[in-house]
């Protein structure tokens, strides 16, 4: 389907995780709730079939992307050869499962390297392995691209929280490994929750990326739903208006509203209430500024 | 030596970490960029004598202020018998170290729990669980707190993001312990750089926070030198007007500004430059939007 200007789409980890096709039914739910579409987790093996996602989802008027799920075991940036193998095998299948469900882009922390939840500590390295690390996701993020380029999908290599990975935190440096890797079908995309943790300014962050952003993530600092925390979205509009940014934007509102006690917030937990007008303000309130961005 | 109103003051690690009598000499420099005192982490055994510490710093005009650390083997929220009881011995020491050193304030993540610098994963937890962990948690803080009363010292329960505790990440829900505790001893902390990835509204916290909150931790978004990131200190200083807040204020800029692809950004390292115009610059910045909150 042809894709409008800047569509809005909702990443699956919002209703469920693992997301299966007993979840299916949860397109049409999304779609009425303003969704043009469904942001997927890349399935493991027994997850789902992306064809089967791909015929429901697309007869809900939904269409799909998807987001890489990285481990200790698929790390492009490893020393390990076996691991940097297994990586590039991910990616690559992973660019597989986008063709079949006609998924156009996979992104996430394609280059490996996870932190708190692999359970790892940040540790110092030293020069000549911070070298190696990034020839070692560089060709890696090569094989995968030209793999990626031969099946019209596009890889989007996002910058995590400095707890989340050690090794690209900033759009910056994410538009630096994309401009190594020099290839058409990889790009940047961006996340506000990462962005709000470590860039000096977060409109300037995007207006630098410029035409290598290729997806994007619009989330509140604490990833609770738009208007509920204290990102500028009118400012963000207006850097993404301004780089003439058309593609997709995925709100990820996965943080529930769980203010006990010892209660662990990173850990993914299911709704325990219907979102759905809640997910629906935060795409008018999105579609909103993107316009008075686009007419100021 | 008496404290004026709002006491700016800096961590030692924005210089050396560990800090030993070897970094003494830099006491002065601290107070000829503007400091009134220096928050040292509480020494390890073989760290620095406290009396020491106190007499050169206090030659140098300086204060001094301590902030815990907790890891797995000190955690008070452990169901480990031994690991609890060494959290209250090692926060009773703390005690011992800031009476030693004339300090009135002991801070940090008092109630352990640590993520991704001890290596752990977020993991779910169920009720009976969250429960005990809070009333372990709430016992030994109780135990701490009167020995920091009888001592004159109070502790400070900061409450940190969700990748670096999975017990306390929001300013309700310290303020929510130190009730649980109880003693005029036990107070709040909070600290910007983790309040802007968890609170809604960073002042609205500050305020409902009021009369319990003891300490503050003035950081940038990214922990870089204020003004550097998009925190809106004029708000900030205004909540702490409205509150009443005279205590101290911890400036923390120990991110250095390392845009280096693949240089992990959560592992502390030493500073490269000279950076003791930027720490002088963010005192007088901070100064001023107090004074201008003070007089709106």
């Amino acid at each position: 389907m042809r894709m409008k200007r800047n569509p809005i789409g909702v990443i699956s980890m919002s209703y469920a995780r693992p997301f299966g096709p007993e979840h299916f039914f949860l397109f049409p739910r999304m779609r009425a709730s303003g969704m043009d579409f469904c942001e997927l987790l890349v399935p493991e093996p027994d997850e789902f079939d992306p064809e089967a996602a791909r015929t429901v989802a697309n007869a809900a008027g939904l269409f799909l992307l998807f987001a890489v799920r990285v481990n200790a075991s698929r790390d492009l940036s490893s020393p390990d050869p076996a691991v940097h193998a297994a990586a590039i095998a991910y990616l690559c299948a992973a660019v597989d499962v986008a063709s079949a469900a006609g998924a156009r882009i996979v992104g996430g922390p394609l280059y490996g390297s996870p932190l708190v939840f692999a359970g790892r500590a940040p540790m110092p390295i030293g020069e000549p392995e911070r070298a190696a690390r990034i020839a070692r996701v560089t060709e890696g993020l090569r094989v995968a691209g030209a793999y990626a380029a031969e099946r019209g999908v596009t890889l989007a290599i996002e910058p995590l929280n400095r707890f989340e990975t050690d090794f690209c935190n900033l759009a910056a440096q994410a538009a630096e490994l994309a401009r190594a890797v020099a290839s058409a079908a990889v790009g940047v995309m961006l996340d506000t929750f990462h962005m709000n943790m470590e860039e000096d300014d977060l409109p300037a962050a995007i207006r630098a990326v410029g035409s290598a952003l290729v997806h994007f993530q619009a989330n509140e600092n604490h990833r609770g739903f738009l208007g509920t925390g204290h990102i500028d979205w009118a400012a963000i509009a207006r850097a993404l208006a301004a780089i003439g940014y058309a593609g997709p934007i995925t709100l990820e509102p996965f943080r529930r509203r769980d203010r006990r006690l010892s209660a662990p917030l990173a850990q993914w937990r299911p709704p325990e209430v219907d979102e759905d007008a809640d997910l629906a303000a935060s795409a008018a309130f999105l579609r909103g500024v993107l316009h008075a961005a686009a007419v100021a």
